[in-house]
């Protein structure tokens, strides 16, 4: 038997958590669906057959055939809609970012962990099939030790007014786009290696707005790895989502939408034909197959439900919500300050005092090796240092 | 309720169709499973937790619980399920190539539609997300008339031993991937189409085997339409799986495989990583994100399963199967005689008499539009057909 | 000191071999300009700083100072120019393709060699630089015994008048892009190796006028290989050229034009920048950074002049252009017989009787190895043939 | 006639530029070669059929036939070669970086402009066909108003062994590396536009050097645009040179080196092939055609010898040499500061003062438009700002 599940919020993301809910064979049915304004409330309950329906938070929380809460409001809606469903001990899932701050976020940790109810982080983009391959290379070690993890979502702006309001969303793109990208960073890093310290450069460049509608971060984490965030509300083209990892042994670069081998040109001569979310419906069009399942909507379900039902933590919890939410916070400080700012992490449940990471390859007993190369000449280029001298000299073979 | 399944065939394929009919959040289960192998049916039974094995395959289509029979075998044993199934009135669902030639699916598809059960062609390719986008785009005008539909599967040769002796595989590359390119151009230019004359070209090129391992056809559609595969067993470089369809109005490009957004260079000191069917376990890689739901068997199961509940014809069905096998079997035969072989469809239930497309556009009362282009200095250039005349000219505006 | 130049002809190739001589440092200089209209003589010599024209054919190529005759005219008047080089004892280089059909080209080579003159074959696609690094790679064994050699060139349709006249073109696409392609395949093969039969589909699928505009074919070569072409002037999305190798140990894959890494959008509000033979000017463009180098056109006439210069024959010469004039007559009476048509060659000078590449790999004294590959557990999986009886069997290691 | 050149420094980039030189059909020719080294010295005159060789600078630069010098040297040996060629009067022009530091650098220019000699900064990846191009069309206003410029260039190290010492080369990878991706940033932003700020991080992660091994920085623009780089000597898998352009109605990315449309596989079994500077000789590669041509040195060269012949500036100087070296400084001292440093230019002949750009867009006589989107439905919804009391809607036609 499938999960029961009362969907908070009917719009955009709402309506994308249904459809990759109810999508293929699954077995789990939305029971129940709130929205706070009624048209849109029955017209979800028509378009997904949903039995039940209300303007109501609470009563769809507390309908009892309902085993799951999951969250799609605007973020200053969150904290409200956890505490509910502490109250009425539910399993709870909810949407990113976590909270608008820190603060919200880690008194929404502490009382679902209080209630003692399941708690799921919907972070998507670390379930899309490709993350979750790279993920896995990266922890066999196929890449070596990690040096930098970039991730970067730009599109031109966010579909629903409410996230260019910065009362209701609690900032702009950062925490917009930028909660996805840390949490990418962080996992390619190593979630138990803390992040130290962020640097950030945040404007508002071109909307007229009072968030930032451009950034670019820094964070720097206990081991001498760097994150890197690049988000955009201001970028033509389409929705630009790419992740960039270096290590010592290997690279991996991932591209989730513009490029995924689907590459379309029509003169728009034959049909009005319009492609989603392309900026342009002629010349040419770069479409993605299956979105929900690219961008990693129907793997985070599984994890959640079966998490669920086997009684153990998904692989994004609330926990993860509010180190991303801290990581964030040092973001906007940064952009304020112009200076590193330090995270702020009163709960860490990871490792502490890791050392940077080095890697003298020792080339013989003298030297360290600096690089090798082959030569055009087939011959073999030593760039070596003298372990005593620090002198650096060069040998070919 | 989900369905229940009994899988016939516990070797490569049939645990790839596992794997996707238990993926996710999947209500449907396989309940059954049949080897010739006893030693096979019981690891497969372990690995899916499937409550009954058998080494007769009646056992497996005959069990009470059994809705669904799942045809997983060599090529030279479809048919002889296939009556099993007839007898047992049990939907049947069947791998690719339906039959080792026309003949052989001709008799299955006239045995399961007088026995009235239910009967799906798996072929998964048609079903693949970028696959079933891009047919939407083609179906609703985006490019055209379609004028070719090329689509190419190369790789360095299938997994199990009996694909490479002819007798159980009823061919080679052609059978084992021409089916699958056949049914993907004959969809993109029109299920409803007739197929009319193939020109193959084939050889062993390489493998010590009697069937081809490299094989290039053109099948022409009533229409004027150019249907193309390009098949190999002889290609370097992991899997090749791209389709290019051109039509009046626009172009489709799809990769499936090789690039599709996921590059990894690793040196392989890192770990002793393998990356999954590549040729290579270091330098750059190309991984798929999720196989199953890229290659179309997650959605080609939920079409199979769906239809079977709403009782309505899936997307493919063994008439699909039929047609393709009758087309397969002209490539053999213009191999072998080297001419432009017809398609023998005693079977056919789509349009008849389609005349050749055409598409003469008026320029004015006098001239036909043959190219208009802008030149470097910005002005339009035209290149004009006189209607009475026939003659060409240049006019720049 | 460099060469010195008489054009013939002033359209759309003679202005781009123009470019392409004058570029960069070049020590070479157009010194006549020919062309059959006085105005468009006067303003080439004006933009290219020509201190001759004429509408006088012979004295432009009888001109005391020129050296060399560059033949840029439509393929109807290739004969006589080559014929009035021929008489004045001067160095001739000719566009492509050499004659409008192997009798003509024939007619051409003779000629020259009886003069005794300088000869260039100008088919500047196996020049360009990704063109000539892949051939080094070829020739160096990187991708063992070629199989098969693809080269696509598809279009909206050339510049001029002229090519859309069968009369004075000699034919549509496949004479104007199949040449290109043509010796594309034939190198990659080698260009001692004999092409034996053709097989061509050919249909004017959209275009009013009497040529094909779109045609596919195989070229059998006598060692086994098969190089294939795919010419249109009906592809929509820019200028396709693509070129795919196929060996026993490996794969080459080379775009020339629409994925070159340079990839732009743009909304067109900016400005009205219009990209360069793109078929719009909005959003995603492809343009590629230097047409005259990467279209091969300053290699080839780098490789003529130093040819000249240093008494040696060029890469191309008339040869090779009567050859592939040769290939595509019988694309053109395969396309009209719908058989496979012999090639034939008066003048061959290549090697004869090459044998059909085998390549049996021994596994030990009683198998042949047909293939190897590791499996998701990490064992060896053979598949080999047993030498006596022929059978097939599958060894996991 | 073309020009006569002394080269300085027989290493590496030395051969590199003579390659360029005397490329294709050139008119110009290395005259005099000097090297610290004499074995050097004459392997480099062989080669390249020099007619004179040195181990004396100056005896090279005052050679009498040499027009123009080519300084080709470590790092800490520009100025001295700079302030011979002030001293010869001869033309001069400098590998990059030109100095060390700033100081050194407007030491150079000052010394030239005194001297009235021309002189021109070799920054090569300002003169790639791609970059040229893509400039051009950013001028011609495709883009609008430029947000964001990045360029990006990270590799397994360097060739020479001087560049890991940090005395001779004067700094890591954001010397190496940064000075050109802060030259094409630049560009793409205007070069009128004053570089106000750096902030930067940068680490040694990997190599037993004392340099940074790894650095990123931002550059902020008086306009409000912002430059990034990303530079390393311990990137895995090739030659990553990609730059990315964000303006107000478009995006450019170029790719200049791993994806250019070759891509190559190889089992290695086929011939000891070694691709050019890959990281490895098996798998998947990716060669570039014209290294010469593709990395700007033809076009650079090109542009310096034709000013010199126009008696004109070159499109790089000394002076944008020093405003490189100035930007540099600056993130080698944010680096240690872990500030945003000011960017300190003595000399500076750009603008002054240019406001930050702005855009509000009109919707209509009390709103702004935020964002315009064609909904999944067909219609069109519009995000709003009220402009007097600055609230958002969301209108749906």
């Amino acid at each position: 038997m499938g999960r029961k599940i009362a969907m908070l919020g009917s719009g955009f993301i709402g309506r994308f958590y249904a459809d990759s809910i109810h999508s293929q064979r699954s077995k789990d049915r939305i029971v129940s669906i709130y929205s706070r304004r009624e048209e849109s409330a029955q017209k979800f309950a028509a378009d997904y057959e949903t039995p039940h329906w209300t303007t109501a938070m609470e009563e769809a929380i507390n309908h009892p055939e309902v085993d799951v809460v999951c969250i799609a409001l605007p973020n200053n809606l969150h904290e409200a809609a956890v505490m509910a469903c502490c109250k009425a001990k539910k399993a709870v899932i909810c949407t990113k970012p976590l909270g608008r701050n820190a603060e919200e976020a880690k008194r929404m940790l502490e009382a679902v962990e209080a209630a003692g109810i399941f708690h799921g982080y919907m972070e998507d983009l670390v379930y899309t099939p490709k993350f979750s391959k790279a993920l896995q290379s990266v922890q066999a070690g196929a890449l070596g030790r990690i040096l930098w993890a970039k991730s970067r979502e730009t599109h031109p702006g966010p579909h629903s007014e409410w996230f260019w309001d910065k009362e209701q969303a609690g900032g702009g793109c950062i925490l917009d786009l930028g909660c996805h990208c840390v949490e990418i960073s962080r996992s390619f890093i190593g979630k138990d290696i803390k992040p130290v310290e962020v640097m950030c450069w945040a404007d508002t460049q071109v909307k007229p707005i009072d968030a930032e509608d451009h950034a670019i971060a820094l964070v720097r984490y206990e081991n001498g790895a760097i994150g890197q965030f690049e988000v955009s509300w201001t970028f033509r083209g389409g929705l630009d989502l790419r992740d960039e990892v270096m290590g010592t042994e290997g690279t991996i670069w991932l591209n989730n939408f513009l490029r995924t081998g689907f590459d379309m040109f029509t003169t728009g001569k034959g049909a009005d034909y319009v492609a989603e979310k392309a900026e342009s419906n002629t010349g040419w069009l770069f479409p993605v197959g299956d979105e929900l399942n690219d961008l990693g909507y129907n793997h985070m379900f599984a994890d959640m439900f079966n998490a669920i039902e086997q009684n153990k933590a998904p692989r994004e919890s609330f926990y993860d919500g509010y180190v991303v939410n801290a990581i964030l916070d040092a973001a906007y400080r940064s952009a304020a300050s112009k200076l590193w700012e330090p995270v702020k992490l009163d709960i860490w449940r990871g490792l502490e005092g890791v050392a940077k990471g080095a890697s003298l390859v020792d080339y013989d007993e003298h030297h360290y090796l600096i690089k090798e190369e082959k030569t055009h000449f087939g011959s073999t280029k030593l760039i070596l240092k003298e372990k005593q001298s620090g002198k650096i000299i060069e040998v070919t073979r």
